[in-house]
């Protein structure tokens, strides 16, 4: 039996009181910012929302993203008026080992990602709905809660932009407008036409409402159930604390628990346990399955000279007819990263993102949440762009595939603003994260299968310009490996490259053979995780003299890799780190490549004063 | 004598002329993209741009920022235009050494910052603009040119709502719908009231033109400077290509020279050498100069608890007092970086940036174009939001003061998505920056002054909880610099840690000496550039063995760099790197630090494993 307006009310009353009395408990966290939506959320779980509680992983079920994450309070009020957890639980927010954590993490059924960086969860909920729509082709519904102050973020106009564009009217985005901000007014303040007439404008369609008024609430999300062709963007007038006076609608009550909680748990009328049957879907429709026909990875004859981006590209196609469940998205550089080969074989599992690298990295995070794996590319030094939603993706133990292509001074002369350059360390710094820099084509080939099975988050760096290549075809290579491509019995020295220097390393090495210095060359294409037994002994072998190149910033790359690989060994070889320490310009890769000290003639003229006994400055 | 609607033309046609050449001279480069803006910067140049060419640093000078920076033949066909450089200069494009580099840098005169990752000209301009309207408050205008593509960018949406929220008239955006992007149309195409209608919304004076009719151009600029109270935004309808059959409205065409560059020119007209003689500005100001009646830095008392980050914002606000150039911004959280001290303080020269920290990277950027010394604050996690923004800024040599609060899962109960644990990582590897990571108020103090003393890129890492002050008031630290804090002449063992984990290796100390085990503690605040000389003395001093504990993930950190300071030393000490290598949760601070085992404890025990001759698992 559906409940009537008054009972909404009361549900929407006890998401106050428990959010009130979860900060309470906790000594922290934000109940203001709970009480303005728990109307919109007591009506949505009441009426609108579809979810198997006992089935919290049916593909039928509809999602619900708190962007608005520091309204955790509010989110496991809902939780616990649903069923998912108890009154006890409640009591534990923001304890150690609780899962209801300060912002919320995908631990527990009805939270599919973390949130708590603004600007995120509407994006990402538009990754969902492109999911349910072009890969699940399931009617669940994606249901966005959305403050006011995220607006601010260009990332939501990104998601707001994209959602309008792929006419995605399973999504409706709630927005809580209750003005206040962490420690002012938003630009903004209640004039809900300066969001509304923006979502018309871009193709949204928009409802002003009071946010609590329950039947206006009803109706409005009545109203984005039967539109249809474009999301319902919800622009709810609300007041932050709401019902309670001491707190509704001031300033400087933002994220801290009321002062008075019992007396504010009396204002609200008191503790309810009102227990919402939340609907079940209506379909039991099984989610589309792609055709994998098969096929092999593409393979390249030793000594041809191929990109490794070419290669990436020619791998994600290869291996979209292996598995069904690999998608791929680009900030609209695929012909850069040849993210093309793969919209060509597979149009359906394409995404065109533009560039808009932050709506990239969040919808390939809303595409894992249901199980697709998403390999997202563009140029290494934009992936930057996103770097947030990456930190972010790992809170959300995401599983996340990305490419960086154009790295380094070598690809020349567009210049430092194409050049990633701190890519490898950003990556680096990434839970969960795998780093991986091949060198040649049949390299990057298998490790792009290898992403495909990792879990986490896996970066590959692909170089622009063609490099030779020296692998065979289909020898396998494993994350957290190293190879050494050359070695003799009496190597003095150990040169370690990855990607574009592992080939100056060799031909330093011949350069080195002439001057009669043997010189062992290291692939170490995964930095992270390293090798760490393989360095020690190809260093062993070579003397404990190490001399590593990158094109890279000297920070945070293949070099600190490498050092820390050795930091607490009982061998500590004496390593010389080659990178890039001045500001490049625009030049030609073998120019820029030399001219910051990283081409073959640096790395011998290194490996030889090492050699001699010396220290190169 | 003013030039006619035939001459403008003409001068259009000159500058497709030299795109097409400089970018057939370099062999590759961006001319499609430079020749349908074309028009629109003839019109600019001829008649109302106001530069004095011979005084390029005139502070009444306009500003013109390229913010679709690959349209670089067209800046610098408009440079040989206006006299700046000359024609065998133009022909340099791209060539190693030339300062025509493939995006601009701001190496010569009307080129105030890099670009070529897109969606940040605009909202450097909005920064110029507020330097104008507020700090400067002198009438230059700021005329940026935008691409189409970057319009996907929700950066350039936050600078385009910043603009009209400070009624920025003094700027310009000018749209060049070419309609085509890399790979493929725009979400919009030509629809310029797709653009037009959601500037209107935010409160843009919006025309709309065929941006290849001079006269209509000459309108809208006209139409523009009359426009008071509000920024104006010219949505010019344009082609990709203009003017030459083959690539004109062609897909495929973009980033790369003409087939016939020779048949091109003919098709346009030939070479011309049209010069423009540039309309000085009209006004003579002086940029106004804060009062700065001096003062000096706050100074605490040793064994108080004050949290580094009310230092910071202590500090700069007396900063505030000493220098009339320093300048704050933050991203809504200015009672949590404490930057409210300096609003409070200074209110003339604070800037509320909201929730958006692309922008406010940006307009910091923009600022110290015109010699303000910004300081820009938030959530040091939220820094990574604008991580491309940061990288970009290095890339234009500019001087920028940031500042992260809330590091590390010393935090607490906000769990992991509050915690920055890989911007030490991050800010390492960004060119020309430093690194601070203090640990008491009056360390952080002097820090913040020698920010400002300093060029490039400084970042100071802050602490959300207090800490014990241990420097005395009026001591001086020196970027670059470390501090022994704890030493003896029998040290067996070096514990170095930053920020909160000093305070926990001097505990740790304490504990090792009830075991009889002598350490020496060292503060490495400085974590980039690093006191590599004093890292050596202080591991020699203890045995050359170290332990080193950051309150951040394991990769690209205070280890890393610790490590780098021995990788080619004579003595190379086994370090054993504490770090945060699981993901957290919610807590108590001391919880967290003992969970990721980077506490006192950890730390200890540690040590004594090291010196009994173990490495710790």
């Amino acid at each position: 039996m559906p409940m009537d307006a008054a009972q909404w009310a009361e549900l929407g009353q006890q998401l106050r009181v428990d959010s009130v009395r979860a900060s309470a408990a906790a000594g922290s966290g934000h109940p203001t910012s709970s009480m303005s939506a728990a109307d919109l959320i007591a009506v949505l779980i009441s009426e609108h929302l579809r979810f198997d509680v006992d089935r919290p992983d049916d593909p039928n079920n509809d999602h619900v993203v708190f962007s608005k994450g520091h309204a955790s309070p509010l989110e496991y009020a809902m939780l616990k008026a649903v069923g998912v957890i108890d009154d006890d639980e409640l009591l534990t927010f923001r304890k150690l080992g609780s899962r209801l954590q300060g912002h919320p993490i995908p631990n527990v059924p009805l939270v599919d990602v973390a949130t708590g960086s603004l600007g995120q969860g509407l994006p990402i909920g538009v990754g969902i709905a492109l999911a349910a729509q072009r890969l699940d082709r399931l009617p669940y519904r994606v249901w966005v809660l959305c403050g006011d102050s995220e607006l601010a973020e260009g990332s939501m106009w990104e998601g707001f932009e994209h959602a309008a564009f792929a006419g995605l009217d399973n999504l409706v985005a709630i927005l809580d407008i209750n003005r206040l901000g962490q420690s002012t007014e938003t630009m903004h303040g209640w004039d809900l036409r300066s969001y509304s007439s923006r979502l018309g404008d871009l193709g949204w369609h928009a409802i002003e409402i009071d946010g609590h008024d329950v039947e206006a609430i009803d109706r409005a999300y009545t109203e984005a159930e039967a539109t249809a062709g474009r999301p319902t963007a919800i622009v709810a007038r609300t007041l932050k604390g709401r019902g309670v006076k001491a707190v509704e609608d001031q300033p400087g009550k933002h994220g801290k628990p009321l002062d008075d909680a019992e007396e504010a748990v009396a204002e609200l009328g008191g503790e309810r346990s009102i227990s919402v049957p939340v609907s079940k879907p209506e379909t039991h429709g099984s989610p589309h399955v792609f055709e994998a026909p098969g096929g092999s990875l593409p393979s390249y004859d030793v000594g041809d000279e191929v990109a490794t981006r070419k290669a990436y590209g020619q791998a994600l196609a290869a291996l979209g007819g292996m598995r069904g469940d690999v998608v791929a998205l680009d900030g609209e550089v695929s012909n850069s990263t040849y993210s093309e080969f793969f919209r060509e074989a597979h149009p359906d599992r394409y995404f065109e993102m533009y560039i808009a690298e932050q709506q990239m990295i969040a919808a390939a995070v809303g595409m894992q949440v249901r199980g697709w794996r998403p390999f997202a590319s563009t140029f290494a030094a934009f992936l930057s762009r996103a770097a947030d939603f990456v930190r972010m993706a790992a809170v959300s133990r995401a599983n996340l595939r990305l490419s960086g292509s154009h790295a380094g001074v070598s690809i020349g002369e567009d210049g430092p603003s194409q050049m990633a350059l701190e890519d490898l360390a950003f990556f680096r710094a990434v839970y969960s994260s795998a780093v991986l820099y091949p060198c040649d084509a049949n390299q990057a080939a298998s490790l792009v299968e290898r992403m495909a099975e990792r879990d986490g988050i896996s970066y590959m760096r692909t170089t622009r310009g063609a490099t030779p290549v020296i692998y065979e075809a289909g020898e396998r290579f494993e994350i957290g490996g190293t190879r050494v491509v050359r070695e003799s019995d009496d190597d003095e020295v150990l040169l370690i490259g990855a990607g574009i220097t592992l080939h100056e390393a060799l031909s330093a090495a011949d350069a080195l053979a002439g001057d009669g210095i043997s010189a062992r060359v290291l692939d170490c294409y995964s930095l992270k995780p390293i090798d760490v037994e393989g360095l020690r002994e190809a260093a062993a072998a070579a003397g404990e003299r190490v001399v590593v190149a990158e094109d890279h910033w000297p920070e945070g790359g293949l070099g600190d890799a490498v050092l820390g690989a050795f930091a607490d060994a009982d061998e500590r070889p004496r390593v010389v780190k080659l990178g890039v320490r001045h500001m490049p310009g625009s030049g030609k890769p073998d120019e820029l490549l030399a001219e910051a000290g990283i081409d073959a003639d640096a790395i011998a003229s290194a490996a030889r004063t090492l050699v001699r006994g010396g220290v190169p400055v």
